[in-house]
């Protein structure tokens, strides 16, 4: 039997979004940090962080890294000067004809570069254009053990799914993980986790379950309705219709969830009487932003919508929803 | 005798173009490779796939590849975070140095990283800033049996027509190779083909000679009006008066043909009674659309019209014949 509602997106955006106070320093909302970008995507990356600082802009500087490889950093920062882009990341073929104990170093130095930024960033996005190659992926386990460590929430996307999926003790019963899984991703994470097939005739219950199989992290499964869940309960949003599937709405999506769920976050350690969860309303809010801003840049661009098309849109989205006066 | 008719390009691109049907998921409908983009050529094969991904980019994402050298690809990638820019291909000046097995490892390596992904596309467009390097070049011809192997069409352009023209066996019978030489290549080609030059009072009969040569390829002529033929029939298109010769407008040409030509096979594939040729249509339906959009763009940008400002006509102008809506 199913119990989704219909979230009220549009009310989540307004409670969860921080008013415009001036006395606000910079970083204290929203600090983001990318973990992805490799010698063959770069795209996705720079998507998901120029999201996040879109929607987080007003509140202050420096608020988006991205953590990729040496080869990807240079592209990444020629795409926008207002990212803080770090080249850490190594891929095999650079490690090739190292020894095990020269590899290991290498794994220490990736994740000691990222382990002196982690307490500063309120969340993580995990996989935008990461790519597969195993080396990389090793240190991008540890880089989630280290987050865990912190306390820092993270989004896992794209490539990171796939880790993940693989490795589902990364994310076992960690309440800050938030898995963003389109139609492939989804497929193969039940399959692995719940060993069965997609169910659309109990999607809600079968997600449900999923959710709670791993421990209670929050699922937000991407379609025509998205829908979400923490294992306990399940949400909807559906509103502004069916986004276009232009790529690299994922990306955008993964950043603007990061924001919304550090958003939350503070938003509930500030009031001991809200009882919500900060990944789902993170996860509602961006949800419905997303869609808001998808349906807007179709409205203006039609059929040659591009990314960033929707991504200049982000804006007046989410001051159409929630003005800043 | 002529028998050419001036095609209907407008009723062409409302026949091939997909209704944007909410249920498609990413991919399904037009991906593109571009191979092309060398240590000294970036803007064409840039121009190419950004023009194939503002055609069909409500429809999916990772639309758009481009496989070109290392030197090249950051540059590409630079221009745009929306292409999936490959660095794969190698140039001479890289294997000077090695022996002939490594050579040829070297190209199996290019080769396989294309193959890789070749299923997959829809179309490929071989050649827009390929550069005439012989090793190159080699790796390339291979690219062209693959494509032949997974039956996948491709449009040939700039360098590419250079290659072919030297070695017609690669495209010959091929009935899914489409060739769009401009003026200089058109009759580099008749004279390597026919043994004659260019006959402009017979210009039909002559391009259905040449295509029929050529064992039924598709030959589009691009000129004041352009001129297209598989050896069998011969169509025209000349709506919009003659396109303003601002550079890159090739490069534009055949990324739009792929994309038309990939639309066109699919439409055919699911409609038995339509016995037109996917080729021809894609063709057609390219042709209509630069001259829609390079003569909307004149208008907008009079004699500063750039490349790129007639890519951002190309919505507006598929929009304006053929509405989403």
């Amino acid at each position: 039997m199913s119990s989704t509602t219909e979230a009220d997106a549009e009310s989540v955006l307004r409670l969860v979004t921080p008013s415009l106070d001036l006395k606000r320093h910079k970083g204290q909302a929203g600090k983001i940090a990318v973990i992805g970008g490799c010698r063959e995507y770069t795209g996705a990356p720079y998507f998901a962080a120029i999201s996040a600082l879109k929607i987080v802009s007003s509140f202050g500087a420096d608020l988006s890294h991205v953590f990729c490889t040496k080869d990807a950093a240079p592209v990444i920062k020629s795409y926008s000067p207002e990212l803080i882009v770090h080249p850490v990341l190594e891929e095999s073929y650079t490690v090739s004809h190292f020894s095990e104990e020269e590899k290991r170093q290498v794994q220490e130095r990736v994740v000691g570069e990222v382990d002196k930024w982690m307490e500063r960033f309120d969340c993580l996005v995990i996989g935008p254009g990461l790519g597969r190659d195993p080396f990389l992926l090793e240190c991008v386990s540890k880089i989630m053990l280290l987050a865990k460590k912190f306390s820092v929430p993270f989004v896992v996307d794209g490539d990171g799914l796939f880790l993940v999926t693989n490795s589902i003790d990364l994310v076992n019963s960690y309440p800050l993980a938030v898995l963003t899984p389109n139609v492939n991703e989804y497929k193969r994470l039940v399959q692995r986790v719940l060993n069965c097939e997609v169910d659309e005739e109990n999607a809600e219950d079968q997600l449900r379950s999923l959710a709670s199989q791993i421990g209670g992290v929050t699922i937000l499964r991407k379609g025509k309705s998205d829908l979400i869940s923490n294992g306990e309960i399940v949400k909807s949003v559906s509103i502004y219709g069916s986004p276009r599937r232009c790529g690299g709405q994922g990306d955008i999506l993964s950043g603007s969830v990061a924001v919304f769920l550090s958003w939350s976050q503070q938003l509930i350690s500030g009031h001991e009487s809200l009882s919500e969860n900060p990944a789902i309303l993170g996860c509602i809010a961006a949800s419905g932003l997303l869609r808001k801003a998808t349906s807007l840049a179709f409205t203006k661009h039609k059929r040659s919508t591009l990314t960033s098309d929707i991504i200049e849109c982000l804006g007046e989205s989410l001051e159409d929803i929630c003005p800043a006066s």
